[in-house]
């Protein structure tokens, strides 16, 4: 980009919506990832009609836009890897629209996830997907990485949720996808063409959501097994039973030991830890499907249950889970954050292969996550000033994404591929899926301005 | 087609595979609905390589390839509308896997929808979605148009139920989408690109769907109002009362008297009826959300409200709600059968639109439909023999569609674009969403071979 265009942007966004100063520009070559790269300048938005006459002229003058929420991407697919210019949407935050009757909120793509649920708690209503990264991150981010939670196994994803759209499209025209009923079987997709796709074929710039009555009643349970293979079995068996348990998190022995020796939890010196909650709108349903899952604890040997008495209980063990992910990676420096996914049933093998690969490893690792859709969130601690560690780590992650997609799993269940994961793409999806994803690239983004170099698909 | 392109398909199924007599002809040119058009032969292949290898002659010659299931669109999207090869999948009828601990099936398109339900009941699982012509439709269609039912309100439609497909594209290349884990974040969603595509732009093979554990308690309570406004505020205010209605339906006057003049049903003589189904694993959910639904019944002065002291009582009142259609449909020897849907608190700007556009009209028309989520059936009883009456039918439906739109609406709900509602496409979606429709198809279809003149896609 030279002086000219950055003058051109200047004027279609306002010069006080503008920056291209270095503190800036450094803020914005980086997302929650281990990857960076500097944009030319960054701008903030004010509507769809700005972001059309940028798009219009990156077509023109080929430079790169990049889309922003809150920077939480764990896969880099914020990052302007090409330069140019990033639309940080932090202005278009605004709810729009709250229709209970009509189970809907319009909201802008820079609202933050908090925020929605905030304003829906009065009216006992909630958007049900729960990244957790929610106190941050905007729901623009979360349509564009389809993210997830630890209640997908009962709730479903980020994509279970949306209704329409407001587009703008790679062109700069604004196209407006979907419809405002809870359901239509009315012409091709064109929502979820857009859903996940990581701002490569789109900026989205509104988000109409279908959103729940929240659940009035929970319970709480957490079991230690002496083995993987049980835990595991616990979880098969679980799925059997006949309910579906609203959170089914699994933690392996060293997730559990950082959390006994570097945040005091008292937790038995066990291999594996399942930590369930039930729900419902009444407290015998809840109790109903907990009685089913320590049946399931029961039956697989657990060395100990314990049934959370009361809510403050229940928060306590959720307290513990919670942190796990922090008080690891506070071990060393960096640390590799991944997501791979499995079929539920091959958790323990997953898990056993990870710990597998780490045998003999320098690096402390945890392996927790999210057993009862087969979200597993394994995490490497290492020093990234040290490029043999930084080599070392990213080996490690490949031999992971190989058995993860030997296992017949996916590369990210929730975080997205961006510039992490896109040189494993090949592994996970078939030659002629890829040609299609890039084709639908090149047709909508025939100059590859949006977000490009992400997903491997301008490779 | 000419013989030599019939010898050539003959070539690639086998001789007892293919047919072009008239009878089997004349039958492959209807479905459900009123169009009609002959194929020029019809094909029963055993695979995808069969398909593919069809496909890529059809690309070669030019001729049309429309798959096909049971044949129970009421939109015409299975008639071949410019003739050519008629795929039907009736072979390709296999469930391939029941992984109840992955919560999956694996089915190919041919199976039977109550197929598969009946092969999951045995475990307690059941796949969710419920079209009304259940005991015949296939997987296959359900899929090709994201199939609903009277559950969309809490369990949703089919599109939020498949994992992964085998769809085999028009050039005639087989291609494997999605994943086999519950959830994936992994590179653009070509899975949904082809759910509810009416086999547009490809060829559905195999299927790969979620299953859910089945509720185990239900209660089921009939409501009758003497305004359309009270029963619709009744829904508003169940919406608001912080549960989900399994089945929340309703239906107005003229289908009250259908139903007690032609069935003998002991229904009161009032404006308006809701019935509704609350469901859960424990009789006290089921119990605490209908208690929620009785309040709502009676803070709008429902005139009757009677709950089904058991399982047989409660049949009995489905049992009414599902002979409906059928009962209406036999007063002519026509009817045209809609699905337009609305914003759930519009249901009865859309009951009573439609009553007005009916006022003098000598057609009788009965209404009912799952206002849980807006999806309404007006149903139009005719003479198909007398064309004057063809044309009223077509320009009463005409006016539906533009109310439905006005009010913020979709077109259909659960039954697909098709043939029927091709000509109003415009009405709901914008000129760029048409735009984009059509690139898609062109891009995927260049030579429109897969059932060509559907979706208004190739205006």
């Amino acid at each position: 980009m030279d002086q000219r265009d950055k003058d051109a942007i200047k004027e279609i966004v306002g010069e006080d919506h503008f920056t291209d100063e270095l503190i800036d520009l450094v803020s914005y070559s980086y997302d929650s990832s281990d990857h960076d790269h500097r944009p030319d300048c960054a701008v903030y938005p004010a509507d769809a009609e700005e972001i059309g006459k940028i798009l219009q002229l990156a077509n023109q003058r080929g430079f790169a836009v990049v889309p922003r929420g809150a920077g939480t991407s764990l896969a880099g697919s914020t990052v302007p890897a090409k330069g140019g210019v990033v639309l940080d949407m932090v202005r278009m935050n605004r709810i729009l629209d709250i229709r209970i009757p009509d189970r809907q909120v319009v909201v802008q793509p820079g609202v933050v996830y908090a925020e929605l649920q905030k304003a829906l708690a009065p009216s006992g209503f909630c958007f049900p997907p729960d990244p957790a990264s929610g106190k941050v991150c905007t729901l623009g981010g979360n349509v564009a990485t389809n993210a997830g939670g630890i209640r997908g196994a009962k709730y479903g994803v980020t994509r279970d949720y949306v209704l329409a759209l407001e587009v703008v499209l790679p062109d700069g025209r604004i196209v407006h996808t979907g419809t405002k009923c809870m359901k239509s079987a009315s012409g091709l997709d064109l929502t979820r063409l857009f859903v996940g796709s990581e701002g490569v074929l789109g900026v989205i710039t509104e988000i109409t959501l279908k959103i729940n009555p929240m659940p009035t009643a929970s319970r709480t349970a957490l079991a230690s097994f002496e083995t993987l293979r049980q835990a595991g079995q616990a979880v098969t068996d679980i799925m059997h039973s006949g309910i579906l348990p609203s959170v089914l998190e699994i933690m392996e022995e060293n997730t559990i030991r950082v959390l006994r020796e570097n945040y005091g939890a008292e937790l038995p010196d066990v291999k594996a830890l399942l930590l369930v909650e039930t729900d419902g709108y009444t407290d015998a349903e809840a109790a109903y499907a907990m009685g089913k899952v320590v049946s399931a604890f029961e039956a697989n040997q657990a060395k100990t249950v314990s049934q959370a008495k009361d809510k403050a209980s229940a928060e306590k063990l959720w307290a513990i889970r919670r942190s796990a992910g922090s008080v690891a990676g506070g071990l060393r420096p960096n640390n590799l954050s991944e997501d791979v996914t499995v079929p539920i049933s091959k958790v323990p093998d997953l898990l056993e292969g990870i710990q597998k690969i780490m045998e003999g490893q320098p690096y402390p690792f945890v392996i927790f996550g999210h057993a009862g859709d087969g979200n597993l969130h394994p995490k490497i601690m290492f020093d990234g000033a040290d490029p043999v560690q930084v080599k070392d780590v990213h080996h490690i992650a490949e031999q992971v994404f190989r058995l993860t997609c030997n296992l017949g799993g996916t590369l990210t269940g929730e975080h997205g591929i961006g510039l992490a994961k896109a040189p494993y793409m090949t592994m996970e999806h078939e030659p002629l899926a890829m040609e299609l994803m890039r084709l639908l690239k090149r047709t909508l983004d025939p100059n590859n301005v949006l977000n490009p170099g992400k997903m491997a698909l301008d490779d």
